[in-house]
């Protein structure tokens, strides 16, 4: 099997993630900060190592500033629930996972303005137009790359005008961490969500959410925490605040062993490969007759994400195609991403998305090159 | 080491459990309902077997009734955000972990009534004063058994006294879920959430709600599902109404697991050597002079936890001995639970709670009770 669906989640994980996950569950799997034997303490270890290194990794001076959390999606909506009320401003993109947009809509049933600022047919933040709707906002959000077309939003840009407009900047950093340089102080980020099972390589059930200290954030859900076990009200300082119940402990050993893995092989020699791989891909495919590519034409500009589509095929039968007869694992349709097709003009026929990981081979990519090729060719005479 | 937390997470997990998180973390942990190809349907195969595996456990007709949850405190904030409002009332019990009263202390902020049912020194309901109590309520949610005493709740009897009021039932089972007969339909319950980390033996990172067919829960968080891609609104449908985001899908697969385990040496078979080692545990203890154990005296009435305390040495200072001396794991203080602590008289000095699990041996139970015995009489010379 050729893997490209990265994107959606990381595959292979690298070894030690794998034997991390497995050591915390068979020895380490107490309930962290609940207990104060040997065991439990090593599984409160687990937490504040993987913090630590979480703090290390996108510049956070405390690591406390970061909570876990279920999923991405569990990530901004702790944000976007937690500090957005009926009367207030949001901004976004249209670029976003239906993760920003869903909370969204229903904060807009809430009370909430909405204002969405387009983007160009790459993706593309049109910059003037953030300008003008910033005024006023109580926050931007949005994401720091597209799922659909790769495309890098100008999330450092973006962010000074935010603290220009006295607004909060809350970041979906789910495509970009573990690849893209992110660091919230110098950057002005007030929020950060993410995935950890993505560029991370952590395992799934695994993400968290950076809140810039002093953040007046409500809690999502309220419960247990291990701390002021005297009293029936949330703590209100952080990370308790926000991680109520037991947490996924042996998954975030197996995030902490992710970030070893990317501190070992360097952040931009990831990055580095994988964009080779993609503009191999890239190049391979505008060959391709009949093929239409989405995105950044600079593969600088863009993650390691290619959509595509073959004109007169539908994107689903390709997909199925490339799994069935070629053994590649991609994935097709909408992406959990409405706004970021319409913007694209893709929302009739989804995309074909081929997201490569660390772990592909420049063969890998020649073959999914062919085998697009043959399906495109065999196509055309259906 | 002798691990007596199992009322915090289970230890050891079945190997079996320990095989299904690595086979799927090295071999399906694609984006499950994401993806056409292999992988991802068989990521989308797991759910839906440990769906169903759940769905057998609890006697739920359609398995899609039941959402994975991050843990038992989302499940329960997932069920009490989701459908109680201002100007509800709400009955609850004196016996509460912080996951249900921290967020029902929350509601009663946003304008929601509360109606604290209290309960006898062992804990047992004063089921007169729920009958009062109940009168006009939105809902009542109740444990299942203390986490603290270990006292199991009438919740059939309760649920029955629902259905009469016309009020909703929702329980918190992360106490029983795997050793305590629950038939959600047979048993009126309308709302059942429960952690998939304790008597379940799934790893820690699970947990799932089971709603009624028909309630109309808010979802708790909003995103993307897989599902209806082209629309930015969250699916009304379950599970996907209450499941954004990616799940944890190696963690769900080691919870199918555990269940299996389950089904295959039978619920009561585990409930009996339980409360056998429970049974000899007790007796042990009571025969040491200065040992108070609280809880139901009849240990049939109880689940496998037992709290006690030795007069005059702090509760912190015999566990940490226990660990040190004897390397024994088990938990002190107040165990996320104020108001059970409050109604066994403990709230001062909290309790050392024992909670040995099906792999615990009668020989670590005599060990304990003399690590205790010896702790004690040492105490009296301090």
């Amino acid at each position: 099997m050729i893997y490209l669906d990265n994107a959606a989640t990381s595959w292979p994980k690298p070894e030690t993630v794998y034997q991390a996950v497995d050591h915390c569950l068979r020895y380490m799997a107490a309930n962290p900060g609940r207990g104060s034997y040997t065991m439990a303490r090593e599984a409160g270890r687990i937490l504040y190592e993987t913090r630590e290194d979480l703090a290390g990794l996108f510049g956070v001076k405390n690591a406390t500033d970061i909570a876990f959390a279920y999923n991405a999606t569990d990530a901004l909506n702790m944000a976007l629930l937690g500090i957005i009320g009926s009367g207030d401003i949001v901004v976004t993109t249209a670029m976003e996972h239906n993760a920003v947009t869903r909370p969204l809509r229903y904060l807009e049933s809430r009370g909430v303005k909405l204002r969405i600022v387009s983007c160009d047919s790459q993706g593309r933040l049109i910059m003037e137009e953030m300008r003008d709707a910033a005024k006023g906002a109580k926050a931007i959000v949005m994401t720091h790359a597209s799922n659909v077309s790769g495309t890098i939003m100008p999330i450092a840009e973006v962010a000074k005008l935010a603290v220009r407009e006295n607004c909060l900047m809350i970041v979906d950093a789910s495509q970009t961490a573990g690849r893209e340089e992110i660091q919230v102080d110098d950057m002005k980020i007030d929020m950060l969500a993410f995935s950890g099972h993505k560029g991370l390589f952590g395992p799934q059930g695994t993400a968290a959410l950076y809140l810039r200290e002093g953040l007046a954030v409500r809690p999502l859900r309220y419960g247990g925490t291990g701390s002021l076990s005297e009293s029936d009200e949330q703590p209100v300082f952080m990370p308790d605040r926000m991680e109520s119940g037991t947490p996924n402990t042996p998954g975030i050993a197996g995030l902490g062993a992710g970030i070893r893995f990317i501190r070992a092989v360097g952040q931009a020699n990831l990055r580095k490969k994988e964009l080779a791989l993609v503009s191999a891909l890239i190049k391979g495919l505008q060959e391709i007759p009949d093929i239409v590519v989405y995105g950044p034409r600079k593969v600088i500009d863009r993650t390691a994400v290619v959509s595509f589509t073959v004109r007169g095929l539908d994107s689903g039968e390709v997909a199925h195609r490339l799994d069935r007869d070629f053994g590649i694992a991609c994935r097709s349709g909408l992406h959990c991403a409405p706004w970021a097709h319409r913007t694209l003009g893709t929302l009739e026929t989804g995309t074909i998305r081929l997201s490569p990981g660390y772990f592909n081979t420049a063969a890998e990519i020649t073959e999914t090159i062919q085998a697009v090729e043959s399906i495109a060719r065999r196509g055309e005479k259906m």
